[in-house]
């Protein structure tokens, strides 16, 4: 399995944001760099066939931009309170293993400190250790056997203004 | 400090190769592919003042041809036997203390597995996690207070192919 572990890309800043922090939305800034994000993704030859989600705005925009780029159809795109700032990342992959064993090619799209975590444990058994996820960074780890302890190897590691770099 | 970890490019096979270990030339084909990987860390902006290099010939010319991108002089490459594959990463990095403390932007070139296990070391503090480094793939990590233990922040990972596409 090749997993893609993705933060969301720039949002509204809580501060500037009146309403609930799960309703925070993108900016236009964020939503076109995670365009450039996507597509440096597509031109990487990426393949994807399923995107968990953090139920968070920011979080769901982020999915249906990659969704979009990626023409993935509407039950390929899956909400998940496991991916929201509240949610456990061991859940997580339970919930995976559970539902979508068959998908090769996962893409989770979340919050940090949750999913720099999430990588760190997935390739060293220790959650915390120091993997520098940028909003709208992507990293890639091949998957052996899934379990929420040491099972990946980290094949690569992108900031967003990487990813864009490629798009041009 | 910003420490970039870099693999030497294709060299010659083994099998190939006549001669001894130490003295198998990069490829043409390498040799072509680590220019464009150089030019991509340019396109990057990053700033090297150092590069250190395993004695082995394959990473002696990858140190060559990112030291002629990066106009570096010829006392800001230096060789050293803690990067061949019979060093030892921990003597390295009590070499770059003493000698290179001054260094804020330091290239390491040698050899698997030896330089994804110092990646994780620094990491982690673990030297035995799975960190994929590819022929010509890069690491830059940030650092607060080198030491041979857990002391910096993995920053990012790109394969040869990915630095050769920002290139373009």
């Amino acid at each position: 399995m090749i997993l893609y572990i993705i933060r969301h890309a720039i949002a509204v800043e809580a501060a500037e944001f009146g309403g609930e922090d799960s309703q925070r939305p993108l900016t236009g800034k964020g939503k076109k760099k995670m365009q450039s994000i996507a597509q440096g993704l597509k031109e990487l030859e990426i393949q994807l066939d399923l995107i968990l989600t953090s139920p968070y705005l920011r979080a769901a925009q982020t999915a249906g931009i990659l969704a979009k780029k990626f023409k993935l159809s509407e039950d390929q795109v899956v909400t998940t309170d496991h991916l929201a700032p509240t949610g456990y990342p061991d859940q997580l992959i339970e919930e995976i293993n559970e539902k979508y064993g068959e998908a090769e090619h996962i893409a989770v799209i979340g919050h940090e400190p949750t999913l720099s975590s999430l990588a760190s444990m997935l390739i060293t058994g220790d959650p915390n250790t120091s993997i520098i996820l940028k909003k709208g960074g992507v990293c890639r780890l091949s998957i052996e056997n899934l379990e929420y302890g040491r099972c990946g190897s980290l094949e690569w590691l992108l900031s967003p203004a990487q990813l864009a770099r490629i798009a041009e």
